[in-house]
């Protein structure tokens, strides 16, 4: 019931309602709730954004009844923006249409200032759109000599005014054109403001002419040590308009983080060569994503970056050295936040760009990227997140703490290290069965539907051929070999005389598991061998040690659910990662994959500013452990190496697969295991 | 009385006093009291910083008597610090030495925080030491794997600490090398941290390994139309370690304000080109300045500039067009800080310059240092400041109001644009006596001490010769031509037999007078003719007009004193001003020179910070006067170019000297006045 004698007006979904005067137009009335609707153009007809949707007749959840003259009538700037833009019928613009009688106005989702961005997975959080760069039109008053103010200003203070913002300041890019933009737009002008982290201080980063017609630009930037994957994002409708990735060129200096630190150690210029390489690359990039979505680079206003500790530093021009050796000290650990000019990158002159904060020196912002995008510290049950990569990076908690660790998994996952290993790429073998009474394999490679054993399934492979195997199809390998009896828990391969097929051969001291001969049509042998198993034995112990040394810390023996980030993580079948021992036990069906989980948090920063405050806060908050200095730590790895380590510490295999007891030591194993003195730290 | 059974310590000169428990170091006691007592080093006994003279004996005043064994034994650090580098007999520091009975402790001026820097003029205020940035040496936490922090957040937690310093960021600059230099001075640094204008986002700029003994150094610019002038100080003494100055290499473009305006105007790359050579320029004064102080230009870290409008967008990369048209609109009016490298400065990286805010379109930031170094909004009496250039900036106030315009003068006391003009440069005629009888001139040049009737005086002068007549002689010239009835009130030169001297000669349709023929010698033949008295009777009627404009906005028809500023100011006789009518009518005594005003704003707002925000709302609340739209100014010029205009105007002149009624209009004035419609506009 109204209090007043004025009209009533109520927002949907929102439910804010108020009585206002006839004639107040429904964004004054919108502004005054607190209502989210949108405006550019500050409610005088242009931009459009305020569009609502009247509703008529009957309510009786708010007791209103909406006559057909609840709003002043259609005017002409509705009729010519509907003419010349297009507009849904029924719809009209809110800072035309005005009160007269009660009235219940939908503001639709487009027209929402937080926009949600809508996530495909269904546990994953939508991102609200708070983009640090916004844009205001405003209309700025002319000079007067009897009032020498400057144009900036006068501009200055119309943005305060009519948007309220705070003391501003301007971007030194803008004086040289401003006072031109301001009379060609005879003084009315779009301004992209950069709010700044919090509001703290705000600053005019460009000035159009009159009402600008585009957008704004923002990147968000997976920066790993193999590739850089890039989201071209729109920062007012958060839409992706380009998706693109490359290698990173920093490859040629060393294929994983270790050697890259060696090099700078090794070279005088060394550091500078990699950040200069990194950097040029990632102009590449950001020309390449801006050529798909036909924009120029120099409407990029923002970029978000991910990465590991290592290429934060390089890509930063920050020598990596003191992350090569204890205590792996970083020389900032928190957030950092500048111009992209610093980072030599070729977009908007006064761009901003914000790297997510480390967690320490060797669990770098990609794994604050995962947490920020996964959420542990929001999870009501213990959620283990595993980002596989050279490095994994592993995090265990729930809403009451959170843990980190990084675990020197090397490169195996990758497929790199391994005998036919190769990356995920057409060619490449990635899902394998081996039937257990055969021992005759079958699989699928990357740019095939096909099983080999298929009707077409040469034909459907003729343009890549069978080229190797890549990271998650190693996994399945080993897995179905230890299903199939080819390989023993210790990790040694069968002699075809134990094993019963031809397929495993002596190859040196040790047997080798015949996968694909591909050399009568001078294709390659693809096999497996001992010291493959060995690999994905140390890489698989590593990273089970860093889970299983996190929750000790956790004091717990189970987790309630484990999520697999990371487009490796996105491949890995949950089955064959828990007949590895790859993972802690876990019911399979709570075994999930994040997919880029490091990269939507990446794209989560870029367009909501709070989300950086938020992950800021988290990342102060969790505890990091330090493998390194955890002797539990090389206590599960020296018992990890076996497929699996223990039948007690995975009651789960029990329902998935009946593994063989079979031991094919026969006194001499000349590979020495796995779990010894050959482990090597590796990072990345 | 003490109050407590502690030992009272007093400190003189600002006898703060308080109890404090036997065993405080005076430097914690000076602190907790608020006492301004430095410290680099935070009291660790490494910067001397805080050296204090206790006194012994009895003290009436403050009613105590103190024993010789007030404080601590001298120890071995002071010992050190002695031996090393010498202290004053007596001295203690205030970090070593702890309180043990009453005492009276002295802090010396050079152990202020607060330093004054003593102006030598009694009238000028001192400068109080407050720069923008300062020194703090820290002792940083060393990294450790069981709490992952970056280096620099360990950095600024100790900065946090030690210093009670806000949030700190830091430079981009700094991130390359912070961990070398906290490695190198084992986890002890010293950090320059630019404090920002009113400590809003202080940050770090710089950070040396160990107790950096150095200093830093800051610029204090005035960047005039024709002459940059810069004085090089020490940031932590306030001391000028060198003062320089280049001519404008803008002036290959255009001599005065307007021609450079047009040149921007007519060429497309107009602007660029004059940026471009203001700021080669400034680097190359820079050089110059630190070559002579033995610094190098990266220990520079601030700078401050002052300059009329034009200058100010030119050094900003902003095109001067709109301040070459009514209604004359600035840019931006605020004062400017930004980051050195936007101005292509090769100083520190992180540098930062400021750039005082400009009053109006025709009053620039110049205008603004002369008011900060004159302070008319803090004197009792009303003050005329005038800044003669080639643009006369005019302030009238006192601490109630304060009004600002600028009138243009032209270049004619610059001595450009009159016939035998000449800079003020050795060979320039600077001073004139004309006998009223035999009305021969005698004259000083600059160069020489001696008078040209004096014996020895061609001797004194062979090496420059006599070349022309400076800004101040033809002030000096036109006043004593007018005493000695050469030149009557209308600006008429008489003829020889209307003078009675053949020093007056037909010259064209007018007459001239010959002040000297060198021709003999093959020098030149300096004449004043009768275009030269028209152009000072424009230029002085201008400058009078401005400052009679202000005196009615004031409603007053008298000033109480008048303050002469620029380098020409400092040589004008106030006695010939008077009579030529450029200045109001004063007591002779009343009438001061403040030489280079707008140099000494820009060194005080170097100093001290206080000093810009103090100036930036100085300059919000003077009120400027627009000359070009106000009648009365119009009104005021015409009738102000007689010589004086007016008798009753300036009864001051009858008690300096009589003035002859003559009158050399013989009907037919060809050279047509000067008080009518030739007025031209000019800048600067």
């Amino acid at each position: 019931m109204s209090t007043s004698n004025d009209p009533l007006v109520i927002f949907t979904p929102s439910g804010k309602r108020g009585n206002f005067p006839v004639g107040t137009p429904i964004l004054t009335a919108a502004r005054q709730l607190g209502v989210d609707l949108d405006s550019v153009c500050g409610g005088r007809g242009i931009c459009s954004k305020c569009q609502v949707q009247p509703s008529y007749g009957e309510f009786s959840k708010h007791g209103v009844t909406v006559e057909d003259d609840a709003l002043t009538e259609w005017n002409s700037v509705e009729e010519r923006y509907k003419s010349k833009r297009g507009m849904i019928d029924g719809r009209r613009l809110g800072c035309q249409a005005a009160v007269q009688g009660d009235v219940v106005i939908d503001v639709p989702p487009e027209s929402q200032v937080h926009k949600q961005v809508v996530r495909k997975r269904a546990e994953a959080r939508d991102i609200t759109m708070n983009p640090s760069t916004k844009l205001f039109y405003v209309e700025v008053q002319e000079p007067d000599m009897h009032d020498p103010s400057g144009d900036l200003e006068r501009l200055v203070a119309a943005l305060r005014k009519d948007w309220e913002l705070p003391e501003l300041e301007v971007d030194f890019s803008v004086l040289g054109y401003l006072q031109q933009a301001l009379r060609k737009g005879e003084w009315k002008v779009t301004c992209a403001v950069h709010l700044g982290d919090d509001y703290v201080s705000p600053r005019i980063v460009h000035v159009w002419s009159g009402y600008y017609e585009g957008s704004i630009y923002g990147m968000a930037v997976d920066l790993g040590s193999t590739t850089i994957a890039a989201h071209l994002c729109d920062l007012q409708t958060g839409e992706v308009i380009a998706s693109t990735g490359i290698m990173n060129p920093q490859i040629r200096f060393g294929e994983d983080l270790m050697s890259r630190v060696s090099y700078s150690m090794m070279n005088d210029n060394g550091a500078a060569e990699m950040t200069l390489a990194v950097r040029n690359g990632m102009n590449a990039l950001f020309v390449q994503a801006c050529a798909e979505a036909q924009i120029d680079p120099a409407e990029i206003m923002d970029a978000v970056f991910v990465c590991n500790p290592v290429m934060h530093h390089l890509f930063l021009g920050i020598d990596p050295f003191e992350l090569g050796q204890a205590p792996f000290a970083l020389a900032t650990s928190d957030a950092v936040s500048t111009r992209a000019k610093n980072l030599d990158l070729k977009v908007h002159p006064a761009a901003r760009v914000y790297l997510l904060p480390c967690i320490a020196g060797h669990v770098g912002a990609d794994a604050a990227a995962v947490a920020l995008s996964e959420a542990p510290d929001k999870s009501e049950d213990l959620v283990l997140v595993v980002d596989v990569g050279t490095n994994a990076e592993i995090l265990l908690g729930n809403k009451d703490k959170v843990l980190a660790c990084s675990s020197p998994t090397g490169p195996a996952f990758e497929g790199a290290q391994i005998s036919s290993g190769q990356r995920a790429a057409p060619g490449a073998i990635e899902r394998v069965e081996i039937d257990p009474v055969t021992k005759e394999p079958r699989f699928r490679v990357i740019g095939s539907d096909m099983w080999s054993d298929e009707i077409g399934f040469a034909e459907s492979i003729l343009s890549s051929g069978i080229t190797g195997i890549c990271g998650s199809g190693i996994i399945e390998m080993v897995a179905e070999m230890r299903i199939a009896g080819i390989v023993d828990g210790p990790g040694l391969i069968g002699s075809p005389e134990q094993t019963g097929t031809d397929r495993c051969f002596l190859d040196g001291r040790t047997h080798s598991y015949l996968v694909w001969d591909g050399t009568a049509n001078g294709g390659p042998k693809i096999t497996v061998t001992n010291r493959d198993i060995r690999e994905i034995q140390m890489a698989k112990a590593a990273l089970y040690s860093g889970a299983r040394l996190l929750m000790d810390k956790f004091d717990v023996d189970v987790v309630d659910r484990i999520v697999l980030a990371g487009a490796f993580g996105a491949h890995i079948s949950p089955k064959h990662a828990t007949i590895l021992g790859m993972i802690p036990d876990c019911d399979l069906d709570k075994v999930t994959s994040a997919g880029n989980a490091a990269g939507t948090g990446a794209r989560i920063a870029l367009l909501n500013v709070e989300a950086r405050s938020d992950i800021e806060e988290t990342v102060r908050k969790i505890h990091k452990i330090e493998t390194a200095i955890e002797p539990r730590f090389q206590e599960h790895f020296v018992n990890a190496s076996a497929i699996p380590n223990s039948v007690e510490k995975f009651p789960i295999l029990e329902s998935i697969v009946p593994l063989p007891d079979v031991n094919f030591n026969t006194g001499g194993d000349n590979d020495g295991g796995a779990g010894g003195g050959r482990r090597r730290r590796r990072r990345g």
